[in-house]
């Protein structure tokens, strides 16, 4: 078996990634097509968000310094002048010793700078009886209180998520510049692979659920998919399919095989289209990953377990597609820090990602990390994530806190 | 003001969803399209997976016994029979004394127990030598080691997701009965209220971006989503539009409009079409919650401040269709337990849940609960979540841990 030429860490995989240059356009997009896209530009606010001076309840608006002092036993009898309609600048304009009455979300009329909630007072026909004072700005949501005009809704490079596009839509922005999606390839790999969707299966084959699942990843981000199909572990088969669909994609994703040798065909063929920045990397499950960078197009070869597929997945392959792409967070992020419920002993040397399952006892969550052969699918669908032991590490006791990730 | 008839506590509102019926069908469903609904059934696995035993490293298929002390200093000697081709079953039949060479994957041959890693066996023509033992079973998966025949792989009302598809596919099981999806009739009202796509707004006047993030929300979902469209503060609107599309949809959910009288609108029309089981929550945000239930259908309106439905949203509108839906774990549960940093007090006789930004400090996260008017929708969008704070407490001090729901 040839060696691995040059390993590395996860922390140098994304150093790697940091530093990786990968041009990508952007497109004018509607808001409404624009989630899990990745913002090409700051955004700001084109105009002030409510926009107008609103209450914040259903009252009366006031001039604060008229019912300065007010209470049960004196309370201020204010001039009601008028209600204040919904949707509509009224013309009521508020003299010293008048008030309007007005619903929550109704415009603050011209004059008023407090709203007393209608719990505070007692009226009756033209008058109303005031029990309590407001301060000033009291009750009311300014009209620039959510965003101001020119104010950033939007970073550049931040991912697009409903809540986000709420924002932008309050604020009458409808069409933004994206980073455009990826078109990415995936070919899997093995003489003992079948099509998933192969009824009856030979002992000996294997249903291929890796491109399946890596597929549905892509696709819950938005990328442009194109299963290329599965192919025998064969220099010219691999070469061939790459070489018919090289300008269709920027990313090839190839999904390995495992018999011997198979690492060797990805990394021969893989070195005729790109420049190999590394050959396997220190983590478990995972190990066989093949890296190259060609005319900015990126090929990566994928470890065929099960589990490694999938913990590579999330660990290498939607990072690097968000970088690709022009996002500010790419790297994985913890989902929180979690005591693990058993002592677990690990390599040094290699960054362990162990599929886990969170789950509570008592008055918090811990981990139970779940131990098996890479090739078991079970352990997916069993887990609830995957925790995260560095390197260097020889294992954690029972009740130390680590990293957990959640699918 | 109408007095809010019977208003009951977050606790109290999941007691009801417990004892909720709703009857709700099933449909049979390609596992490729069944993603977030809800199986109708236990799942059994058709065939034993992966099926065959499989060897988990590249080496050499032996007796055990054959290799019991083998050592670099006195390796035991095995006489190659053949080698394992991957995908097939091979005829090899392995007496004492025999070694077959195989790979990652590759079906254990008959007569064989264990594997040798590659690194351990120096192989010349027909013999190879081995310098370590293995154990019974050592560097093999079994046949029936991830499903074994007949084991429950999806229970009934197991949300499916991409895993539990990916399990399923692998063991031959491509269609299903799936729980339907819910027609789902939207509604908002409010006199200020305009259409989110309005570009050009009046002063008073709001965009209706709730209707918008309770769509995207439940469509996340892959329900069904209508809406019926914007209408004034105004009896006979409602009741007419709810009158004409009463028989085409499951789920009624009136986003209210804030102006007073609105809620008295609400439940007079509701209670025309529905029993009102109870009319406020005691939640803040949110309060203004009435739920009603009719002839196998539920009638909701839901607050009209952004903050408030969009809270609403996640506290009350999901847990309710995952259980008409037939789930299982329809109730929130936290994503964790994180401490927040700073004092907290907050009225007692109201369940909180608080839009907060979950932030990395040292070696933990921390939580930054947002404080503002429930009007603004930047609180959303700031917002990585929301904690939780229990009707009862006063409010919580600096680093104490809170319930932490992530978006």
């Amino acid at each position: 078996m040839k060696e691995f030429l040059k390993t590395i860490s996860y922390i140098e995989w994304e150093n790697l990634l940091d530093n990786l240059e990968f041009k990508n356009d952007y497109i004018i997009s509607s808001v409404f097509t624009a989630r899990d896209h990745i913002s090409f530009e700051n955004i700001f606010a084109k105009e002030n968000i409510p926009g107008f001076s609103r209450s914040t309840v259903d009252g009366y608006a006031v001039k604060s310094e008229d019912v300065k002092g007010a209470s049960a036993s004196i309370p201020s009898v204010l001039k009601i002048i008028g209600e204040i309609k919904m949707g509509e600048i009224s013309e009521i304009k508020l003299n010293s010793g008048e008030a309007a009455k007005i619903s929550t979300g109704g415009a603050i009329p011209e004059g008023a700078d407090g709203v007393v909630m209608i719990e505070n007072c007692e009226e009756s026909d033209e008058w109303v009886e005031i029990y309590s004072s407001v301060g000033k700005g009291e009750n009311i949501i300014l009209f620039d209180e959510d965003y101001g005009k020119g104010e950033i809704i939007v970073n550049k490079g931040e991912i697009l998520n409903n809540n986000s596009i709420q924002a932008l839509i309050a604020s009458g922005i409808y069409s933004l510049k994206i980073y455009k999606k990826l078109k990415i390839g995936i070919i899997s790999t093995g003489d003992e692979i079948i099509d998933y969707k192969t009824k009856t299966r030979e002992k000996g084959q294997i249903r291929d659920t890796n491109s399946f699942i890596l597929s549905r990843l892509l696709e819950e981000m938005n990328e442009t998919v194109v299963f290329l199909g599965i192919i025998k572990d064969d220099y010219n088969e691999l070469y061939n399919i790459i070489e018919k669909n090289l300008n269709k994609f920027d990313l090839f994703l190839i999904s390995g095989g495992s018999s011997m040798g198979t690492r060797d065909i990805t990394y021969d063929v893989l070195s005729g289209f790109s420049k190999i920045l590394f050959h396997g990397m220190r983590v478990s499950p995972g190990k066989p990953v093949i890296f190259g960078e060609g005319e900015n197009k990126i090929f990566v070869g994928l470890p065929g377990h099960p589990l490694s597929s999938f913990i590579s997945a999330y660990t290498i392959v939607l990072p690097l597609v968000l970088k690709m792409e022009g996002g500010n967070n790419y790297k994985i992020t913890p989902s929180g820090y979690l005591p693990v419920d058993r002592n677990l002993s690990k390599k040094v040397g290699r960054e362990s990602f162990i599929p886990s399952i969170k789950y509570k006892k008592d008055n918090g969550y811990f981990v139970r990390p779940l131990l098996g052969e890479s090739g078991l699918i079970s352990l997916i669908k069993e887990s609830t994530g995957f925790i995260r032991i560095s390197e260097n590490k020889e294992g954690v006791y029972e009740g130390e806190e680590v990293e957990y990730y959640e699918f």
